[in-house]
């Protein structure tokens, strides 16, 4: 029986409720799978500003450390908004990637087939769309120095930079050509090679790192150009890799393809052991949502998506991820929804009938 | 009569083809509308490399300078593909734009009915879009200082920089808010000022330029969720305003809005004078697609419709801007098609044709 340390940390808003659920439908794969899940559980967030006065301690990072991956529910609230305060919720998740040396983000898209009408796109474009959009996370232009704001005679004046190193962006490639080894096999790197010093560069080591994978097809293409066909072809895709704020925008126009932001999962990685797996944070894409929190209205299946990613990347349990998911599938595919993916005449049901029936089908 | 000097530059691949139907119509708005239009034609592009063995000219460029618009085709081809050339076709168009100072990329997004089952996106979602985006076509990203690749002994290293002063920003913000009291009067103003300072000036600038347009309203959001509106709720933009890259990247997502590049023109905009007119640089947003061209089978519509633009931004011709707009759309209500927007069972024409069918119903 392996035994697994997980540090659970539910947040704010609905972050708690999605959190019960996804530990309903774990404590169901413990049982069935035969495992151990040693949970530890630490307040982020804003109620962690609330009760110590910032949003993650560093207890609560030690315990990350010690852990095998971190469930992460949601921070954030109009409580904590005042973009004057010192400290605000955004700062647990931000410290946590950085003090796990966590660097690639990955979000997987996939549509399926009973919620394809929840999109904006027409059905037979979004058929077969499964990919994952991998965000380099630490560095890029959201971390590049010189970062200010000053004046001069001819007024205002700022600056921001985007810098990136042959090491970052070679362990970020790492990460996407292992993945599209486990998947279809296709990576595209997405740069803005024709403009940018820091795009001829990724292009470059992007090529190199493609060379240790020969079995694994390696596409570049533009950054605005990738936006087009995300639109245009987004079947076409299997694993998308680019920089920190590429990834920004460009997984949230991806995510657009799924219809709803409920179901969507996200894992970020950082160093990986020699058998692929590594300390990974993992949470659902929704942010906290305080306007439905205590309802009994948010979906829990991003969450509980998300704990199917730590269970086949941080743990490596690959069949008990694709028993969750299977089971997710399963209940989307009998009618099951929360308000947020109900058409017309649905069957509406609460979080918690969610999470349960997820875990009575593993 | 008024007269008007216009430089034409057809450039290479169907560039020239586009440009003749362009300028049969106004030749038809001249006759209908009694103006003189002046003509100079320039090479430029890869063709003026074949020639002169530059791009761009200087003479060119005196020329421009003493028009009243610039009328631009295309540039590029296979033949001037070499990366380590010293010489590029798009040398033109990046030298045009800076020689004359033009600041403000306008591209437009409609979506004709006629059309709207091209797109990749639902027809209902698509009803109304009618919105114009601007890009900031100077600074940020693309031009700012340090912009190299080094090598330390951690490996290789690149940088890019994105500055903006006060003055950069505030004036492509005055064009938006200008251009949205002839429209809707509702600017979005698009930056990332949750993490960038150059988004934070932006912000700043923009509600600051906004103050002396009381009648437009101005909303502000961020890069991402702009990119996620674009596909999910479109209809809800009428001028957007943005950075170079950011643009570059949301024109390019927008595009597909529309289905097919070959009916989108734009402007290039440089200091508008008292009457609101200025120089400008209009050209369609498709390239010079060598593979079709000289076959007759290239779409004059977008060459046509950038022509409309300089006749409303240029020479301050709106009824004439809008007559041709309208036969722009009357032979589409019609059912003419050039290959690339027809659907199954429609009336293909060739480029003359389609060229002619506009000019005739002015
Ligand atoms: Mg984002
Ligand atoms: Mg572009």
């Amino acid at each position: 029986m392996a035994t697994f340390r997980i540090l659970v940390t539910p947040g704010d808003g609905i972050g708690p409720e999605v959190m019960e659920e996804a530990l309903k439908v774990l404590g169901r794969v413990q049982q069935r799978f035969g495992h151990e899940f040693l949970y530890e559980e630490e307040t982020i967030g804003g109620a962690a500003i609330d009760r110590y006065g910032v949003a993650l301690r560093p207890e609560t990072i030690a315990k990350a450390k010690a852990s095998h991956a971190v469930l992460f529910g949601a921070v954030g609230g109009p409580k904590w908004d005042d973009p004057r305060a010192s400290v605000r919720p955004e700062d647990a998740i931000l410290g946590m990637r950085k003090q796990l040396g966590l660097f690639a983000n990955l979000r997987p898209v996939r549509v399926s087939p009973e919620l394809i009408g929840e999109s904006t796109l027409k059905p037979e474009v979004l058929q077969g769309v499964d990919m994952v959009v991998i965000r380099e996370l630490t560095g890029g232009l959201y971390f590049g120095k010189p970062k200010r704001r000053w004046e001069n005679a001819e007024g205002r004046q700022a600056v921001d930079t985007l810098r990136y190193s042959e090491r970052e962006v070679a362990r970020v490639c790492h990460v996407a050509f292992q993945l599209a080894r486990q998947r279809r096999k296709k990576v595209t790197s997405v740069d803005k090679a024709n403009v940018l010093r820091t795009g001829q560069l990724w292009r470059e080591i992007a090529t190199e790192v493609g060379k240790q994978y020969p079995d694994v097809e390696l596409e570049h293409i533009l950054v605005d150009a990738c936006a087009m066909y995300l639109v245009r072809r987004p079947a076409s895709f299997d694993v998308i890799v680019t920089e920190n704020m590429f990834g920004d925008i460009l997984t949230d126009e991806a995510a657009m393809l799924a219809g709803s932001m409920g179901m969507m999962p996200s894992a970020s990685l950082g160093r990986q052991r020699k058998d692929g797996t590594g300390i990974g944070l993992y949470e659902p894409i929704h942010g906290s949502a305080p306007d439905i929190a205590g309802q009994g209205k948010a979906n829990p299946l991003a969450m509980i998506l998300s704990a199917a990613m730590m269970l086949r990347l941080s743990l490596g349990l690959e069949q008990e991820a694709k028993a969750v998911e299977d089971a997710v599938d399963a209940v989307i595919r009998e009618g099951l929804r929360t308000p947020d993916i109900a058409g017309p005449g649905a069957k509406v049901v609460d979080t918690r009938t969610m999470g349960s029936a997820v875990a009575e089908r593993i």
